[in-house]
């Protein structure tokens, strides 16, 4: 049922048929290896996120620089990505549906597997579900990280929900969960260390509840490429889960730096290959990824190498890019502005290096929403 | 590859694990019946356009109830809407690049084939390719329908275009393409009028220049779910290529008709199931359809049949809903704000009837960029 795979093994850039998601080998080993040398500086786990690149190619080589295990944001996400050798994976939210936990169960009969709650009733489902199968759930507490989200919002309330879990048949209490979605794009450096700091201080405290009631609280993770090394500064959490520097986009590309400059600790090395389809007018030209070949809810990509081309409207599979003068055929490397939801419009990525496909990979959890 | 089925045959409604995507067969069927009577009423074809849909369940409803062929916009949607059986397929776009040009010459071997071309430079590149595999591309000259996109903007051109495409091995002319996009969003129904006007204007001009040449117009297609009414009232094109029908959308349902009220000649048909993960407080709700799960290019989907319920912030894979209280667990339908590329998230289809699943069907030509 996949699409046709747009490319080859040695093949040539003109060759790959357009559009397609292209990821630059060198920058993505480049991220990976750099993210592993600052959290293990640390002296911090990391657990990348597989929800970014869905992908057991890129997942196997994350664990070889050392990762501790893998996040993924789906039952079946982390189902896709077990033949990546993952030894322990969080499934990072809230399962819910009978369909769904029998999925789960059956996903700790092969792996280590934590989840989260941040409800008493919720966590009885999940007890029911791991009890019925006869497995374990570890389970992380999602506390609040100051965005007012998924988290357990009021900490007075914390205590008993750990005692709850931790008394639950099935069910095994591993620790909390402090994620905070928004505060990855504040762009001011100093915004972003108050948040990393407001994360850090929920986290500190509710640590602090469970230890004095004698629970559980070996995982302390969250975090992600925005505040990366706001939380490593911070100083709290024991395990960061980032999932985007793998790739990085043009939204990360807009967080700044102390100085104020644009803040690039990692390179960009995703891509969506273009071609032109239609020269209107000098300074016009229709290019064949559109909303069905990017995601656009975080704006429009920028043009890679083309400062003065700008993508500027797009429908379902066409993009207008205005600026420069650009013939038929003509390839273009558009740098999408949110990474996720980008990958996860393909089945295939095409990985190349020095101007060639070195490799094509499946984006094995492609569509994988359960 | 393919992501899990989320539901199987037989299913109630709280079996399907979610998110997925859920087909009203009645509202669907009502919806290819009432399109085929409104183009039969009219004498005139009707090609749907399976970019919409991109399902071989669906496409052999369209031509069972007598569609004249279908449309596509991308050449590997095609192929994959070939099992269909359809016989005469059009790609309504500008197929460019050494790759898919092959694989447009490949589709020509084993169907009726006619695609687009509004430049003689790229008529030379269709030409050689289908020369190349001894096959012949039926060509529809896209004349510019008022909406300066990919069509021919000079209409003083348009003869000596269509002689040349005339002259070149490989290629047969057969008409013209003029459609115009943004022309099926505008609000009031004079505007739609005004539009469709625009568009019929200049194709009977366009079909004019090529008949004083002699040469063939036999195929005037366009128009879509937005305009057909005013398509058809302007009474010169002889095929339209609507798509959207199928399903609908919010986008769509913005659309007014001649008193200001909104302008609903199509059923609702397309859902994306959703459940409660967490209530976090009485009135807020997180559900588990994120940006992932829907496609928000055109706003925030509505909630069906909870008119003060408002899904008012996505995540990737969550969705925040507030002005009712909710359970933990719930399912909720909601309407997407822009159903082609929502459903070009999923690898399925629940297609139910009555409260219950009646097939599941693979969105066959899903991420078919190619």
């Amino acid at each position: 049922m996949a699409s046709p795979v747009p490319a080859r093994p040695g093949d040539e850039i003109g060759q790959i048929d357009t559009p397609a998601l292209v990821v630059d080998l060198d920058a993505l080993e480049a991220n990976i290896a750099a993210m592993a040398a600052s959290t293990a500086a640390a002296g911090i786990a990391l657990r990348p996120h597989g929800k970014t690149h869905k992908s057991v190619a890129i997942a196997k080589r994350q664990l070889a620089a050392g990762a501790a295990g893998l996040c993924c944001q789906k039952v079946s996400e982390a189902e896709a990505l077990l033949p990546s050798g993952v030894a322990d994976m969080l499934v990072s939210n809230h399962v819910v549906g009978t369909a769904k936990l029998q999925r789960l169960a059956a996903l700790a009969a092969q792996v280590r597997t934590t989840t989260l709650t941040s409800d008493a009733d919720h966590a009885r489902l999940l007890s029911a579900a791991a009890a019925a199968a006869g497995v374990t759930f570890e389970i992380l507490i999602e506390a609040d990280a100051g965005d007012a989200r998924m988290g357990l919002l009021d900490g007075s309330l914390l205590p008993d929900l750990a005692l709850a879990v931790s008394d639950l048949p099935g069910l095994k209490l591993r620790g909390l969960q402090v994620y905070n979605g928004p505060f990855q794009h504040l762009r001011p450096q100093a915004a972003r260390a108050q948040a990393a700091e407001t994360a850090a201080a929920r986290a500190r405290a509710a640590r602090e509840a469970l230890l004095e009631r004698g629970l559980c609280c070996d995982l302390l993770t969250g975090g992600g490429t925005g505040t990366f090394a706001e939380d490593i500064y911070a100083g709290v959490l024991n395990e960061l889960q980032p999932g985007s520097y793998v790739f990085m986009d043009t939204d990360y590309g807009r967080n700044l730096d102390r100085e104020g400059a644009p803040y690039r600790p990692f390179r960009q090395s995703l891509f969506v290959l273009t071609r032109v389809l239609r020269v209107p007018a000098p300074g016009v030209a229709y290019v064949d990824a559109g909303v069905k070949a990017l995601n656009l809810d975080c704006g429009m990509p920028d043009v890679h190498e083309w400062p003065n081309l700008a993508y500027v409207r797009a429908s379902d599979e066409q993009g207008r890019v205005e600026g420069e003068v650009l013939e038929l055929g003509e390839e273009l490397f558009l740098v999408p502005s949110h990474c996720d939801p980008t990958v996860n419009q393909y089945d295939w990525m095409v990985a190349v290096r020095g101007g060639r496909v070195e490799e094509v990979w499946p984006v094995d959890a492609r569509g994988c929403v359960l």
